[in-house]
């Protein structure tokens, strides 16, 4: 038997739904409440049973939830807290599911009326496609959960958080918030940001190029596209509100990329062969870390 | 029944053992006899019974070969055609599978007595794996098979390369060589060269936070380290013989690059938000194509 009875979803897409089926898979009993300005997306929770409740407005019934999950887009995280803050207690413990997490803490904290109460967290789940269709209820099954508190969060609200995440099957972790923000940046940022880059210049090119280069994409550049198919409104609050460790990893990427440029227009095979080799250790490292197997693709 | 009774597979690793693999279940009365200087892959290739006859020199025997594939890395294939000249005939068909095609065109050609019956082929399979034990026989169903032939390419040569890679079930493809060399360039070779910048950058961080990079990188840097595990001699071939083509889509990668750079530098979401709706539009084209469906990841 868990120890919440009352969940509040702020935010409906994959995420919230995805925790939705995981929660009422896990134990039944819990009370799960949707609020989403997208009747779609609220239409489709109660008619699927996912939840309890479904508001598209903040309102008292606020004050009855043992836990609050922000899972909207980062740069609405800020507003939505300001939002609910006139209808929590001191009781309420506030999360969220974002994957940057200073900006996160600084705009939620500020608007919170009982800011220790407010764990920041981070599922490193998702998948390419959005909206509340897309999630599915072993989204965080062994993915990690990262929590990040800082001094002020008050302890029993870490361990209900760590419990909420363990319930939907996810392995927890800790980390100081600006260094989680500069793993990511690496990991997964930059990645999107790349992705993004390189599919973008294709829809630059001649409709012709174009055509055969979605024609012949199996040769690397379909893995690109899945990765440049996520959310663009999602990856726009990222990029900016993580604005600082992603310009300094696209820095140190692209010195790199650079390095590379003039080995190849220099024909210095045996460098190019050497970098080569050792990114291959890399991925060995990778497959050994057990995160290799994971189909078809799992982020946020 | 094929028409060829003869095949000589030069270089048996990934691509060389699937070829056979795929001709001796299409059709086991097909010859097949593989050439490489390493014993172990020989070795493997005669007791797997994938051939019925393995060398690890050239000599005589060629000279009843109805069709010889190149499948070494690009770099070697000059040095191979020039090993094989004095035992052909203007029966021999030679054929490759290498992935850049107009300097493979040049170097084989000016090695071979018969020119005309040379005919440059890729087929676009791969994996991230190397070696003939890494092989299978379906690598090539469904798969695109791009025969670039020139104006002096013999016309019965172009048809027997075809059967044959019908036989393995590949769809076969034309293309003008330096055309193909710049479409493979933007799907194939620069998503390889910034998959391994990108893991290279991971390479040359602290350990503490590159034990965390590889630790979570479910994120996206995941798929950039399978890439980024191919095989290295391969690649630095590819990138180095077509350097032309892969510098010039580098160049336009930059600049988009520097652009999104610069859009989050100035927190122009707006701008981000666009961009990022624009490739979805490509990765919906890719599903579309039927390209995006394939498991786990294929290339060459």
């Amino acid at each position: 038997m868990s120890n919440f009875k009352d969940v509040v979803i702020i935010g409906f897409g994959l995420i919230g739904s995805s925790l939705a089926r995981a929660l009422k898979k896990a134990d039944p009993s819990i009370e799960i409440t949707a609020i989403d300005m997208n009747h779609d997306y609220l239409n489709y929770a109660l008619d699927n049973k996912l939840v309890d409740a479904a508001y598209d407005y903040y309102d008292s019934y606020l004050a009855d939830a043992d836990i609050i999950v922000l899972c909207t887009p980062i740069g609405q995280m800020g507003t939505v807290a300001e939002s609910i803050a006139p209808y929590i207690t001191d009781k309420t413990i506030v999360t969220d599911a974002g994957s940057v997490k200073q900006s996160v803490i600084d705009s939620v904290s500020e608007a919170l009326p009982y800011p220790e109460k407010f764990v920041a967290a981070h599922p490193i789940a998702g998948a390419e496609k959005s909206g509340p269709s897309a999630g599915f209820a072993t989204l965080f099954t062994n993915r990690w959960l990262i929590i990040t508190p800082i001094d002020e969060t008050d302890l029993q609200a870490v361990e209900k958080v760590t419990a909420l995440w363990e319930l939907c099957g996810a392995n927890i972790d800790f980390m100081e918030p600006r260094h989680h923000d500069l793993v990511l940046a690496i990991t997964s940022h930059l990645p999107h940001l790349i992705a993004y880059s390189i599919v973008g210049t294709a829809t630059n090119m001649a409709e012709d190029l174009q055509r055969e280069v979605i024609k012949y994409s199996a040769g690397g550049f379909r893995d690109f596209t899945r990765i440049a198919g996520s959310d663009p409104v999602m990856w726009r609050d990222i990029f900016i509100q993580n604005k600082e460790s992603v310009l300094d990893v696209l820095q140190r990427f692209t010195e790199d990329l650079s390095e590379l440029q003039k080995a190849i227009r220099q024909d210095k095979g045996a460098f190019l062969q050497d970098q080569f080799t050792k990114t291959r250790k890399i991925r060995n490292a990778v497959v050994d870390s057990g995160q290799a197997g994971r189909a078809p693709y799992d982020e946020q």
